[in-house]
């Protein structure tokens, strides 16, 4: 079995226990709507990490299985509403909860969803601490997808977003943004584990160092693969981030550093449009010109060493080893 | 002082704590869009019963502080997605949070506010029972919301609910629909005080079936000052959920009883389609040609007497005198 299959068993795990809690309370009616979101696949990450930080903090994984699943579920939570807000049809290749049941039941989905997870928080040993960690996560997810919305260049007339929208946006103000989105609940995972193994601060701080530069490296190579990635393996639309007008993609943002005025306007305008797939093709060919793709390369790669060197302070073990190869995973998905 | 402004200043103590925890965390950019919903006023009749609870349970009300403020944030939680999910402008007489800042802005809050929610839970004295409290409310909530969109004769074209659509609902399917959608948060009030102050449970029980019987009557009256309150005493339009189409009103479904086939027809195809202010005035006035206010108002009435009934083991108090004034005043505000 390679190490990829192996993470997924491990993150697979949790399936039937978040299964259980998500319905759990519900009628016979609502279930499908509930279940349509989780079971439209997912690599599981975050349940894994949960599992290999309990376990190679000196825990017993076992007792992880309900904040491994809670993870998992709030992962599946920011989805559904991504998707309403964004007004996804399509996600890992299905339709979406907001396309078969419409907006109105993927929000009722949603708050449902978080009880779901306030229930499997409060089963789990910590849980007190626990519930701190994932609100603190969730308000994080929250104004990392707020930000999201105002690097969006076109696309929405409420004056309030017109207003924000960031149009010039830094290197830094790109990565405050990541780790808000992305990274958040990856650091909540990787310390969770943590939390339950009972590990000491300075353990619990390593693991957050871990989580935070593996989740910046994951949302680099997602912005790759948006733009250079293979649909069928990617699992999704190529250039999606050009089409909903996001300037919040780390290649475009290294690209527009390079272009000079005339190919700079050209791209950003290509952004600011409802393009079609010839101009996105464009838009493409632009940013393959300049070295963004080998930069963003390097910088993903260089936050998996430093996400690996956080945690080679840990004693040998096999679940270090294979949080060694779930970071290395998420750099070697590119190629 | 008037007893209903004696409770309103009960209620009100939780508006400072409520505020902090709601802001906290919140970007600057943020905080007036998480502050619009619970800045539009309310008379904070969830808090004032989770105090008094608390009270006249034997219990410290300085204790109950933070779980009656998550109490009315979750009361307004569930109205930002109610204003979503019904497409709302107006509330209390003042635009809705969707209508100032638009759908995704507003859909945002409400993950935040369900976050502050949790923090203010997890500092109450008895947390873990009440989270589990608060998760159940919620799920009920979610159900209520779900059956009462199925409830309503138009509006909305999804599969899902045409499909599911309730077009002949028995009094008993409407009960279950607002003990869901409003007792539930009543029980869940009275039920938080009573945990707080350390109640055995057949006392916890006394206080849920106060807060169940309190919160039919009080959907029963408000379903009544729907049709035939004042707009300016009232905060609300008239006639609204004959115009959102919805049968899941008590005096529309106690007409229906009593109307003969013609009229019957007649009321039905009124909320069945988009009707205009007049053919909403004959709608109301058909049901005014039926005993079905007087029969709301006697079954509300009592619905007020049980919930009394149920509290009056407890040993006199400032409190318990106050909980009765208040199952009093959810009738009183009819007339």
């Amino acid at each position: 079995m390679s190490n990829t299959s192996k993470l997924f068993e491990i993150g697979k795990k949790v399936d039937p226990i978040m299964t259980k809690y998500l319905i759990e309370g519900a009628s016979e009616d609502f279930k499908p709507i509930l279940l349509h979101q989780i079971e439209a696949g997912g690599k599981r990450i975050r349940p894994a990490i949960v599992l290999l930080s309990c376990e190679a903090a000196g825990g017993n994984p076992e007792w992880a299985i309900w904040v491994a699943a809670a993870l998992e579920l709030i992962h599946n939570y920011t989805l559904l509403y991504d998707d309403i807000i964004d007004r996804g049809e399509l996600r890992r290749g299905k339709k979406t909860t907001r396309a078969v049941y419409g907006d109105a039941m993927a929000l009722l989905a949603g708050l449902h969803y978080r009880e779901a997870i306030n229930k499997l928080i409060n089963r789990s040993p910590a849980s007190y601490k626990l519930h701190e960690l994932i609100s603190q996560a969730i308000i994080e997810l929250t104004e990392g997808e707020r930000l999201d919305i105002l690097f969006e260049q076109a696309g929405r007339t409420e004056n309030y977003i017109t207003e924000k929208r960031i149009t010039t946006p830094s290197w830094s103000l790109y990565l405050d943004l990541i780790q808000k989105k992305t990274a958040s609940l990856l650091i909540a995972s990787a310390r969770a584990g943590a939390i339950v193994a009972d590990a000491p601060p300075e353990v619990e701080e390593s693991f957050s160092k871990y989580g935070l530069n593996l989740g910046i490296a994951f949302q680099v190579i997602d912005d790759y693969l948006d733009l250079f990635g293979k649909e069928e393996k990617f699992g999704k639309e190529i250039g999606k981030d050009i089409k909903e007008h996001k300037l919040s993609n780390a290649l475009i943002l290294l690209a527009l550093e390079e272009l000079d005025y005339k190919n700079k306007e050209k791209l950003l305008s290509i952004l600011r449009k409802e393009s079609s797939a010839e101009e996105i093709s464009e838009g493409i060919e632009l940013i393959k010109s300049t070295k963004a793709r080998e930069r963003a390369i390097n910088f993903a790669e260089e936050r998996v060493k430093i996400a690996k060197t956080a945690i080679n302070f840990l004693p040998d073990s096999n679940a270090k080893t294979l949080l060694n190869e779930l970071a290395d995973s998420v750099v070697k998905r590119e190629v």
